[in-house]
């Protein structure tokens, strides 16, 4: 098994990975080839589980989060979109000065709009105020935003980074149900990529003391698990994760059961590029020896 | 046909469509289908010219943009992205305030990196420097961000919106035949949707007095072409653009030619949420009533 650095190091020396900036990468080449097959399978994991794909907007209001008391738990990773104001002098002055780029960051509206930082919160929003009578289960993939300061590493943790999630709300066995069955589709997934994995109990990174007794919490319930595997020097790298929230998101977002009572919501959440990263560390960078597409079992035996 | 307005609050109506904000938008349901179905065959379609498919990255530089002179050109869409300062104090501001989304917007960091206007800088970022000796041609589908004020429409002008491109580096003449190529299959794939639509001279919205020369310029030589639908109120809607952009982002990137001299540019614009609109304004937004994938000619054929 590689290194990370190994392999990232190699994708950059071949042009395969470019950088635009510190936790932006591109991907060109057979290694894309390789994220698009996974971006198939995890689609066709989630397809078997799913009612519905849904494409979430590129923006989250903070509204959305605040409901979600987002700030209170992940405030770190908070990544916001804003605009050039329209005033046309401001835009003359960024248009004719010798500096344009700096002129245009200083002139910068004050944010508009989340950068998502998992696709669920969207699916929450959507659903504020429902009844749900039968469990509702939606996919998306999506890019996501988290910056993590000094922690940004190319594959491994990017500013920006692509995540698909399988969400339910339902009551609470339809929810581990959901995650039991998604749980045990991902480990024979990451069996076929030949991925040396083990499910771990997990808990957040919550920011505020306050909401640190959900970590706490997460860890004695066992309502965080993570598909993990290990690099040589023993980091580890969270593939997938399931989440069991239990009725946080109903009760913040009012989203009931047709029985009575705040709906149960759980999700699943795959990050692409990590999953990327898993068959280059195992398998090595030359495209003969990843594993064949063809020779993974497939959506339908799955 | 219908008008779009009355399209998309069908579309409303049914949830198929929903709003995160302004020029934000989310998409479920059959109509996700479909949109998937012309992603499909956009894909297709660039495929049959391009050598490689690209995954670009999701933030675009500052200095990128400088040296594409974006900022005399197009100031008036930039969007930017930011984070919040991984300061603790401010942190813990946020995380414990009564109206911390108020507070998060006033607390993010001065823009880090630019939310792409367009896919194509980034292959004259990848390339710069660089010695073409064949021409060389890649396609990339991404989110893309152009602020359009008071003007933004869902489906038809979003904040954010997909965007899929070719982007040709090479002579003169690669150019102009590869622009050539993608409008007949263009066209061709409009008519099998059913879209009644015509190719039209266009020029771009530049901003500066300075780069207003290249609109005139962009009409007289007939360097801009846009594939135009209109609605039953005669307000066009450009599905696709094809654009020679001469040397100009050869010299700008110093990408030059084996034989020597800049490198000519082009590229193909599909606006996919645009096409998704059009099919509807065009069919209604009863699926049966839909073209079926099946009986579009398919990337062989085109």
């Amino acid at each position: 098994m590689l290194q990370p650095e190994r392999v990232v190091s190699d994708l950059r020396m071949s042009g395969s990975l470019w950088d635009a900036g510190p936790g932006l990468i591109g991907l060109r080449g057979p290694v894309l080839g390789l994220l698009r097959d996974i971006e198939r399978e995890l689609e066709a994991l989630a397809r078997r589980e799913t009612i519905e794909e849904w494409r979430t907007p590129p923006g989250v209001s903070f509204e959305t989060l605040e409901r979600a008391q987002y700030f209170a738990s992940f405030p770190q990773w908070l990544s916001s979109a804003s605009h050039l104001s329209g005033d046309e002098s401001v835009l003359r002055e960024i248009a004719t000065s010798h500096a344009p780029g700096a002129a245009a960051r200083k002139a910068a509206s004050i944010p508009e709009t989340v950068l998502p930082p998992a696709v669920c919160y969207h699916t929450y929003a959507a659903l504020a105020g429902a009844v749900v009578d039968a469990p509702a289960v939606m996919s998306a993939q999506a890019v996501c935003w988290r910056h993590e300061g000094g922690r940004l590493a190319a594959l491994e943790r990017g500013w920006a980074f692509t995540m698909r999630e399988i969400v339910c709300l339902g009551s609470e066995g339809d929810v581990r149900e959901l995650l039991q069955r998604s749980i045990s589709r991902t480990e024979s997934l990451a069996r076929e990529l030949g991925l040396d994995t083990k499910l771990e109990a997990a808990n957040d990174p919550f920011f505020a003391p306050t909401a640190r007794g959900r970590a706490a919490l997460q860890q004695i319930k066992g309502l965080k698990q993570e598909l993990v595997l290990r690099f040589p020097d023993g980091r580890p790298l969270a593939i997938a994760s399931f989440n069991d929230h239990e009725t946080f998101f109903g009760d913040a977002f009012s989203i009931s059961l047709a029985r009575g009572g705040p709906a149960s919501s759980g999700c699943a959440a795959f990050g692409l590029e990590r999953w990327l990263l898993a068959v280059l560390v195992t398998h090595g960078t030359e495209p003969a020896n990843w594993p064949s597409p063809a020779a993974w079992s497939g959506a339908e035996a799955r």
